[in-house]
């Protein structure tokens, strides 16, 4: 890496622990990298870019949302869950993913910049995308399944469903991610 | 508490963390601490009670299991949800429950603790109950959604769903878990 872009990488670090994902600025990560915001944007395409790697995290959910979208409506529960298991299927992938949880649960200040993240990255989008009222707070029970899926299998690996193959997973999640997404709520699912 | 109970506490920590759920016996932790197994019996009905015991844990998956079992198959899903909320109401509660996760997820000794008690004490009993081939495959899809509940709304406390009224939570994830455990997977939910 460039001396520049590391230098960038540590002050966003420091502003995203100082001030959040939401009180962070790309302008006030370039003064503290001691670069012109441009040279940020020249090796970032945006904030939610710059957080992903200032966290080393391996998944970006804003980046798979914005993926499963352009595709049929249909097919948004399991697209998300076909890619999240696939990049899963990488062992150092889980002990990051598991380890940025781990740490989200340990420290408020690591778990509100998640959580801003996740809203204002991945909910608002979905909500938009949607146009549904309740969007916000359906794609955030989607999300806990999703968090869930990766707790369970990944994390405590539950026998069954550490055994399961990511097909069996992409169905029965997939289908649940798409009813907390876009099922009729008065009927339940499967009603 | 009576000082034999304080030792049985103590040593079935010690056997939990040495041999894992499994590999641990009642027999062999009042062995440790120099009582007789059926004073062990006299204060603890159960391996998993002693257990719940030694992790200090104010949610007892297999108990809410038990007693939701006995009600109509119809709410089991809401019926432990309803729980299970309804006890993380108690701000203690979610942080000793969030701590117990954390730990499960930075220590493969204390992952495998829980997964074995998870797979003998509940996974078996809801699958013996609904009589299904694949009972505790559909059972470990319900406690990923569950467990990503508590780590979502409790614990990262993404902002539409830790604000979301119980009842919400209740009707929504209570339909994904009656769905996971008895619904018609060749349809999906909704379907």
């Amino acid at each position: 890496m460039p001396p520049a872009r590391d230098a960038i990488v540590d002050a966003a670090q420091a502003e995203f622990l100082r001030l959040g994902y939401d009180g962070a600025s790309i302008r006030a990560i370039a003064r503290a990298a001691g670069v012109d915001p441009a040279l940020v944007h020249h090796y970032f395409d945006n904030k939610a870019d710059l957080f992903g790697e200032a966290i080393a995290s391996p998944i970006r959910p804003d980046r798979i949302v914005a993926e499963v979208l352009k595709g049929p409506r249909a097919d948004i529960g399991t697209g998300i869950v076909r890619i999240l298991v696939t990049r899963l299927d990488d062992e150092r992938a889980q002990a990051t993913v598991l380890g940025l949880l781990r740490t989200a649960l340990g420290h408020e200040f690591a778990a509100r910049m998640l959580r801003q993240f996740l809203v204002r990255e991945v909910l608002h989008r979905i909500a938009d995308e949607l146009g549904l009222d309740d969007g916000e707070l359906r794609a955030s029970f989607a999300g806990s399944q999703l968090v869930g899926l990766v707790v369970a299998r990944y994390g405590i690996r539950i026998g069954p469903l550490a055994e399961a193959s990511n097909e069996e997973v992409i169905a029965r999640v997939g289908a649940v991610v798409q009813w907390h997404l876009l099922g009729d709520l008065s009927s339940g699912p499967g009603g």
